[in-house]
C-alpha cells in the first residue's frame, strides 16, 4: 500500500496541524493571508520584509480593470450562476502566457541568466550592466523578446516597477533577480535603439524569484493574487452587472459571412 | 456604445488606480493580501479587527491535506503539468457543493433564520436559545439538516469553532449569525437527540457573514483560502510528488467488469 | 488494497478493450462518434433510430453563436493560447444552470411529474392533456416556471422543437416524456393566459430522457454538444480573431466610478 | 461600433442557421455527430470515408480507463456533485501536455519535417524512409525525443496505429503525415538502435494532419473525444462509484513528514 507524505494540514480528532504547527493555536488569529501563502508555498514561514514584498507583488497583480479575466469570470457567472466555482476557475483560466505569463517566464530568463555566473554575482551596477548587456544582446541574436520589458500602456515607465523596487530595497531584499532585471532598464536602449519601460509583471517575478519562491509557481502566485480581483468582479457584477451588456454587444453585432473552408493541406 | 463602470482597477499613462486609490502610493506596501481581498469584495477597507477575523477564516479554510481538490490539482499538473492555471483551477472545481458548501450554506441559512426576526434581535442567550431552537425544528420538521452541524472527523467538537468565536469575540465582532450559530450548538441535542460538534466550515460563514460580506460570494472566500493551498500542495508536489502514485494505485487496481446496460426507463 | 471496477477502457500488452469489446477491431471504423458516445453513457450499443434522435439532439445544440460560452473560449483563448484545454474547459464553465441548464431542468421536471403516475401513461393526446394541465397548474401555484416554455428570440416556435418532434416520431422514439412535453405546448395557454414556444433545449431534455439516458447527466450531453461547437468557435478565432476586439470594446469603454461600500449588514 | 463577424450559429425569429445551412432541415436528423464536429473547425463538409478516418480517431482517443483524467473528473463530481460542467471541465484540464498532447505534438513534428521539403513528396517507400532517416537523425542530435515514438503498455505494437493506417488507407486518406509517420516507424531503429511502437496518439495526430484540420486544434479533437469518455466515466461513477474510496486510499495513507524549508536560493 503506497503512502503519501505530506507536510501540510492533517487532521485527528481534536486537533489540526498545518506546516508542522497548531492550526488553531499557532496560526488563526496570528498569521496573515499573505504570510500563510508564502508559508504554504515555501514551507519556511517569511519574515516581516519577506511578507511585505510578496504582499506588494499580489496587490500589484491583483486587478487591472477588464481584463480577459475579468470578463470571463462576470460571463461565466452570467451563464452559469449556479457555480461560483466555475466563475473563479474560468477566469483563472485566462491566467496563462499572455497576460499573467510574463511574472514567470521574467523570472526563469533572469534565473537562467544568473546561473551562467560562475562564481560571485556583479558587485556594482557596473558588473550588472554588463551581464545585461551580453543577455540582451543574446536575446536580442535569437530573435527573442526580453521578457519584462515593454507596456502597452505604461509607456513612459510602469509606476509599480519603481514602486516595488523600492519597497525591496527598504525590506533588504534586493537580491540579484532584481539586480539584474535594473540593469536590463538601464542598458537595453544601447541594444535595442529604443527605451522601453520595465513592466510591473516582469518586476514581480523577479521579486518573487529573490523571495526564494520556485520558478515553477511564479505564475501560481499571479493567480493566487487573480483570485481575489476575481471576486473583487463579482462583488462588483452582483451590485452593478455588465455581463449582460457585454454578451449583448456581442451577439447583437455579429455580421453572418459564409463560412470559408479550410484547404485540405491547410494548417 | 455601452459603457462598463467599475470602481476596482484602473489605469492611464503615468497611473494606476485601485478602488479608487492609488495602486502605488497607497496600496502596495501597505495594504495586506487579506485585507486587499477583502477591500476588493466589500469596496470598504476592512478595519484591522474585521481584517483580524476574515484571515483567521482563510487560515482556516486554506488546507486540510489530501482533499478531493487537493488531489485533483496533483493529479492535473501530473498530466499536464503545462498549465499551472488548470492544475489550480481544476481543484477550484471541486470546491463545491459537498467540501466547501458548507460555508455558504450555513451562512445562508443563518441569514434567513435572521430575516425572520421582525423588530430587534435577541439581548441574551435566552433570546438566542429561543430562536435556534425554533430553526433547528423548523429544518427537522422538513427533513432537512442544519448546516454547519457535525463532522465526520472532529466528533467532539472542532478545534477551529472555539477558536474563532474567541477571535471574534476579542474583535468585537461576534455578531447575530455567529450568536445564532453558537445558540445552534447549545440547544441542538434536545431536539435532535444527540450532541453534534459545529463545524469549522459553518462557523467560518457565520462568521464571514458577521463581517458583512455577500452570501453569494461566502463560497468564494473559501476559494481563495483554498487557492492557497492548492499553491501549497503544487510546491510540495513538486519536491516530494505522489501524484503518479496516487494515478497507479487505481489504473493498477483496476477491475474489468462486463458493461451493465441501463434500462430504457432507467433515471 | 481497494479494487476499482469498470466496464470502460482496458488495456493489455496487446489489446485495447472498450465496454467488453475489442476496440480496433470492433469499434473503430465501425462505430460512429455519437453512437459511442450514447454507448459510453449507457453502457449498452444504440439502435439505428436511437443514435440518429440522440445526434440530432447534439446538432441542436452544438452552436448558437455568439453565446457567453463562445464568447469565454475565445477571450480564454486570447489570454492564454498556450492551453486550448483551458479555453475549452472555460467555455463548458458556461455551461450551468442558465444557458444550457434546460435541457437537464425539463428532462427532470418531466420525469417527476410522470413519476406521479400510477399504472399506465395516458393512451390519448386527451389523457396527456390532463396530466400536463394539473402539472402547470401545479407550477403556478408553486410560483416556479415551466421548465422548456419560452425563448428570448423564437418567440412564434422554436423550429428545433417540431423537428425533434418529428425525427423521434419517424424512429419510434417519441415516449412519455417527449409527449408530456407537446401535451404542455397544448395546454399551457389556459393556465398561464398566453402562448409560449416550447424550446428546443427543453425539447432536447424530453428526448435524451425518453432514450432512457440518466437525468444527472442530460447537461452532460449538452456540453458534449457545446465541446464541438466550442472547437468550432476556436477554429474561427484563429482566421478570423474578434477576442481583442471583444477585450478592447470592454476596456475601453470601462467607466471608473467611485467605490460604493457594503453595508455591514448587506447581503 | 465593431462588428463580430461568423460564419456559425446565427439565428433569427423562425430560422436557425448553422454553418450557412438550416439546422433543422439540412443538419439535424441528417449530419452525424463526427461528421459536424469535422465540419465545424473546418466549415467544410467531409466526406463519408472523412468522417470515418476522423471518427475512428475519436474512438481511439475517448476512453483509456482510470487515467488521470478519468480520476480527476470522478473525484471532482464526489466533492461538488452540483457541477456536472466542473467535473467535466476539472477532467479535460488534464488533457495537456503528458496525457493528451501527443496527438498534437506529433502532427506539428510531421508537419515541420514536411514543410522542408520542396517540390513534391516522395513517391515511395524508399523516398519517405530517407526523409523520415534524416527526421530521427535530426531529434537524436537535438536530444529530443520523436513524437509519436514508444508505449508503456503497448511495447510490441499499438493496435490503434495498425487499424488507423488500414482505415486510412481504405479511405484513400493516407497522405503525406501518414506516410512519413510509417516511415519513422520503419527506420528509426537504424537511428536509435532499439525498436519502439508508433503510439495510437501520434497515430491519430497523424491522420487528423492528413484531413487538413488546424494543428492548433490537434489537441482539442482529442479533448473532443475525451468529453464523450469522461460522461461514461460519471455515468459509471453513477452507478458503481469508486470516487470515495480513491479519495480515502489516499487520505488514510497519509503520512505526516516536517516541512522541508526552500533555501531562499532554490528554484
Amino acid at each position: 500500500m503506497p503512502e503519501y507524505p505530506t507536510a501540510l494540514g492533517a487532521s485527528s480528532r481534536d486537533r489540526i496541524a498545518l506546516l508542522g504547527h497548531d492550526l488553531t493555536d499557532e496560526v488563526m488569529g496570528k498569521v496573515g493571508f499573505g504570510e500563510l501563502a508564502f508559508w504554504l508555498a515555501s514551507q519556511r514561514r517569511p519574515t516581516a520584509g519577506e511578507t511585505r514584498v510578496f504582499e506588494a507583488v499580489l496587490a500589484a497583480l491583483a486587478d487591472h480593470g477588464f481584463t480577459p479575466t475579468a470578463i470571463i469570470t462576470r460571463l461565466t457567472y452570467l451563464s452559469a450562476p449556479d457555480s461560483v466555482q466555475g466563475a473563479i476557475a474560468a477566469g483563472l483560466l485566462g491566467g496563462g502566457s499572455r497576460f499573467l505569463g510574463v511574472t514567470e517566464d521574467c523570472g526563469r530568463f533572469l534565473h537562467q541568466v544568473l546561473a551562467t555566473v560562475t562564481g560571485e554575482h556583479p558587485l556594482d551596477d557596473a558588473g550588472w550592466d554588463a551581464l545585461a548587456l551580453a543577455a540582451v544582446h543574446a536575446r536580442r541574436e535569437a530573435g527573442a523578446f526580453v521578457p519584462g520589458l515593454g507596456h502597452h500602456v505604461h509607456k513612459d515607465g510602469d509606476p509599480r516597477t519603481s514602486r516595488l523596487f523600492h519597497i525591496a530595497a527598504e525590506e533588504g531584499l534586493f537580491g540579484p533577480h532584481l539586480s539584474l532585471f535594473a540593469a536590463i532598464g538601464r542598458v537595453h536602449p544601447e541594444v535595442l535603439g529604443k527605451t522601453l519601460p520595465l513592466n510591473g509583471a516582469g518586476a514581480c517575478g523577479a521579486a518573487l524569484a529573490d523571495l526564494g519562491l520556485p520558478l515553477e509557481l511564479l505564475r501560481a502566485f499571479a493567480l493566487l493574487a487573480r483570485t481575489a480581483g476575481l471576486i473583487g468582479q463579482l462583488a462588483e457584477e452582483l451590485r452593478d452587472p455588465v455581463a449582460n451588456d457585454i454578451f449583448l454587444s456581442v451577439d447583437l453585432n455579429n455580421k453572418p459571412i459564409p463560412p470559408s473552408p479550410l484547404g485540405i493541406t491547410a494548417a
